[in-house]
């Protein structure tokens, strides 16, 4: 049976990954394309990579008849979104790859956007879009919200140590390295290969970055207590790949075995033997996170380190990862292709 | 029906793309990899990109019980893989990565390589792996002699412009610039990331490299004479890609009027819009070969682009291609993936 | 004694490279630095690796007291450099680092341009500043028009080779391969990080790239009559550097010989040993042009290469050897920094 | 009045480097330059972007006069650098850049290192060679051994939170991002282009990495009592650079204020203003280094991230500026140059 897809916002990064995973998938066909500002345009136009296959052209969301559609992909800026899926058909099964419904609460959405949520009704309805921890809601919904990439891996990492009880909540850093497309096709002088090639640095320093509202919202609700965690990313010349090392007071056979435990049986994510260290090099392209653990040599500390793709596993990968599930597909349908390296 | 497959050479670039595109493909299973330095690890260890695949550990060739091999690809260096290949069983379906089987005159052989050739017999047999000029004899080939990445990407330009008599046989200048991947993993100073990173160079000027035996034979060989063309290659900090910038003399209209022709129904061959140019960024990872042509400001010259993924089309992508004919498979089957961008 | 500097366009590369350079030179004092849209901030927060020095704020040129300036550097944006400098002081010393007093021929500049040039008194004094070449009337001139970047690197390649006869002015190829900071600091998707890295494309194909009229007049000039070259540049993953790789139609020798007599006294033209091929990588960050000559296997032809820093040689650093020829400084003064590798 | 100076491995990335500084220094004269395999060629051959200058052919170390150098900067390998160093002339000035004289304790370097120390003479002779906190030492020293470039860069950001009683010292973590250079250059699978570019990882992960000796024998001898930090170095695709994104815990403007108070007069440390994060990008290729400091969301908390150049700052610079004590030349000459952005 074949499913029919549209994505909005094709002409931004995830938006042009969904089709590159589609491409591979047996049963989903792509029957619209938007991009506002780019309607008109052939997606060979836009992504000449994708020249060899045939695909409709772009229009804009007026122009889609959402009736014809089982699925539709958001890929639009955040804010856009809400203010487009609030207005969407209310039966519509929609997968968001924005920020817009990742927090329950609308007053931490507020705090961490600086705006006021514009679709309250579909904020209070979306599930929270990380797979591995969701699953089941994530089969039921009708609205799914995609993770932060960054908020993705440091959950992948820690989320089953603090429901194991295995670490201090008091004492957790997530130091982040990112690659350069989680920032998407925007044009910043800081993201000019002249200025990012050849130099790196932190930003977004001291608790600024927006992913701290899910760590916030998700690490305290699993505790069931508030855990606040220090997180620095850090920018360096790549395209793809997110780096998490974290440090965490607790024992690392504890925190391996936990990690463990959680990940037996999961499809996409690989748990390294213990103490190594994963690399992104091995991730790109794929919807796989690797994980590693080691013991500090200072005793009851250790490092944790997860990697993955930001456009695959962290967004456009986990969304199809998702989609399967909401439409009854084999969750990993599409999305088992080996990583490219080098 | 699964087709069982062998991989000599696992351990190096061309072996792993090999293993990255069998996993795409439904009807092979990988039986054996071998790394005669190597043996006894697992392929996790030597490329922990293909952990979650399920895999047979490196072996040594000896090792190996090739009556239970349907096919055997040899990503062997050069010079090695004609001393293997010699002593294979003698109906085992080959396709050789190697430089070894690609020219069909001993002495030439020996002119470019500096070494009388080990396998003189399996020389005779071999055919020409470049798929698109030679589909049926490959379909019926045991030993399919893969063709050099550069060598692929200016045929690919060249090889109809000569065959349709539309250009001037004694002007032609291949200019190719070169991913580093190609150089495959030898450790040597020029390919550290310090010293390529940041710049770039020609290298083998002149007409010194070695993929001029495979221009010069196959470009005679279409033209009924002796062709001999400029053929510089560069180096530039990428790990993937080769574009060849080809100046022609002739009517660029009708250049692009016989590539189309030729390439009309290629399933891999991409023709772009008459005057535009094509991309590495665009064909990356994948089986695609992006082409295009513009007139020169000078009456009765062209520029002609190609683009491929040195490799995959230009080894492992053409390789498998190759090995679908010859067992009888779809010839795009685990292909068609789309390129990776960014 | 100290000449007092002023940098029109400092918040762009060219004025960070004068600006650089200028910090080593014992003779020049920077007493004013333009930046229309970021005029009152400070150079450490436009260019903060230049937070060291001591340096005036931005200001607009308007704020310009030229009257206590000795030189000024132009490193605007074409169009708006012709603007400016016709109404500056009529007795100031210009160097001019636009592309807007390069052509001498005003139908020329508009054929190049697209537009009537709005300085023709200042295009007609306006010495054209490639030193090598034009060093006595760059002593003498009140305004030098600095070279194109590429154009800088296809003329040290190819002018002594026409001055002297030994090459065949019908059949010049031009291929450059170019570094991004060429396009300056503008907002382009093709110029950021994730859609330049990791693959590269030739661009202005077939001889629309305006450098070509600078290549055509000098040439022409030289040769007594018209001479039109082919050029193909290419965008690949690097920050600086150009690398010309020329084919011509000669005996090598005799060119190798006449580029030795031409640049034996020369102090930034460095002759590679007969067959060696330059390098990017051994430029970078310098005011050097590396130039090597190799015969092709194909009797008659020749292959010679050049090799620059766009910024320095082919635009920063010419400005300040042009403006020490101007001043009455020695040619090489605060100019013979070793190149940066790796 | 001019010194005579010799460098023993300047076959190597600090070697090249030295020379590079030298070239800017007026005081400076390279009589010898050693590379036992490498002996007979010249720099050029080596190090073509070193070309330009005139240089001694490398020669054995055995083929010096040491009777005719004033000082000698060894940029041998670790272990080998002892061993020469101890059969040097005892009068010789020496600046080490290798591992071998850091650790003042032989247990020490024998537990960090692996091997028992050879020339135990000099190491209890030896001068560390932090320049900023050694400078009166290193003035009269007659051996100088220069930091790890990671060592360098932890001690830098703090040394002055030590000392000033402003942190607490049980809590202490150091992130580090290193460019490849600092790994030498040594050919290795992991530091190729095709296997370095597009990716990152951590390394030496847990507490094993050497440059911890230093960190060890330093901040407790500045804290009078035992002080361990965690230390996760990862490495990233560029080629200089080091990025310590440090965790540490005590109020934030005091921490920013012992900063400050204790590099108020320093030449080469740039403090950022308060909240400011530092970039690799603004200091490459100079001797210069960054830091800033940042208030942690949570109370208490803050985050010290200093920026440097490997390379220079880090090691060979570094080198330059404690030989220019040791000469009695100004401690600035020869390595105010401003960094290479782009």
């Amino acid at each position: 049976m074949t499913h029919k897809i549209a994505i909005l916002g094709a002409s931004g990064y995830t938006g042009a990954e969904l089709v590159r995973l589609i491409a591979q998938h047996p049963n989903l066909e792509i029957v619209a394309l938007s991009a506002e500002r780019k309607a008109g345009m052939t997606m060979a136009q836009v992504f000449p990579h994708l020249r060899h296959m045939t695909l409709p052209s772009l229009c804009k969301i007026s122009e889609i008849d959402f009736s014809e559609v089982d699925l539709c992909f958001c890929a639009l800026p955040h804010k856009t979104s809400q203010e487009v899926i609030r207005d969407l058909p209310k039966s519509l099964k929609i997968v968001d790859l924005s920020a817009d419904f990742r927090l329950r609460d609308a007053a931490e959405y507020e705090k961490w956007y600086g705006n006021s949520h514009a679709a309250l009704e579909q904020q209070g309805e979306a599930v929270y879009g990380l797979t591995e921890f969701y699953r089941e809601d994530i089969r039921n919904a009708r609205l799914v919200a995609g993770t932060g990439c960054n908020a993705a891996t440091g959950q992948f990492v820690l989320r089953p140590l603090i429901a194991a009880g295995v670490i201090d909540l008091d004492n957790i850093i997530l130091d982040l390295i990112c690659a350069v497309s989680g920032a998407g096709r925007s044009l910043k002088e800081n993201l000019l290969h002249a200025e990012l090639s050849e130099g790196y640095n932190a930003y977004a320093v001291g608790g600024t970055h927006r992913h701290l509202g899910e760590f916030d919202q998700e690490f305290s609700k699993i505790a069931g207590r508030p855990v606040q965690v220090q997180f620095t990313p850090h920018l360096v010349p790549a395209n793809r790949g997110i780096l998490a090392t974290t440090y965490v007071r607790g024992d690392a056979q504890e925190i391996y075995d936990a990690l463990c435990a959680a990940y037996a049986d999961e499809p996409f994510i690989e748990m390294l033997p213990f103490g190594e260290a994963p690399s992104t090099h091995h991730v790109r392209g794929s919807n796989f996170c690797h994980i590693g653990v080691t013991a500090d040599r200072i005793a009851g500390r250790a490092i944790v380190i997860g990697a993955l793709d930001n456009l695959t596993k962290g967004s456009s990968g986990q969304a199809l990862q998702n989609a399967n599930l909401m439409l009854g597909e084999p969750e990993t349908q599409g999305l088992m292709m080996a990583p490219l390296f080098p």
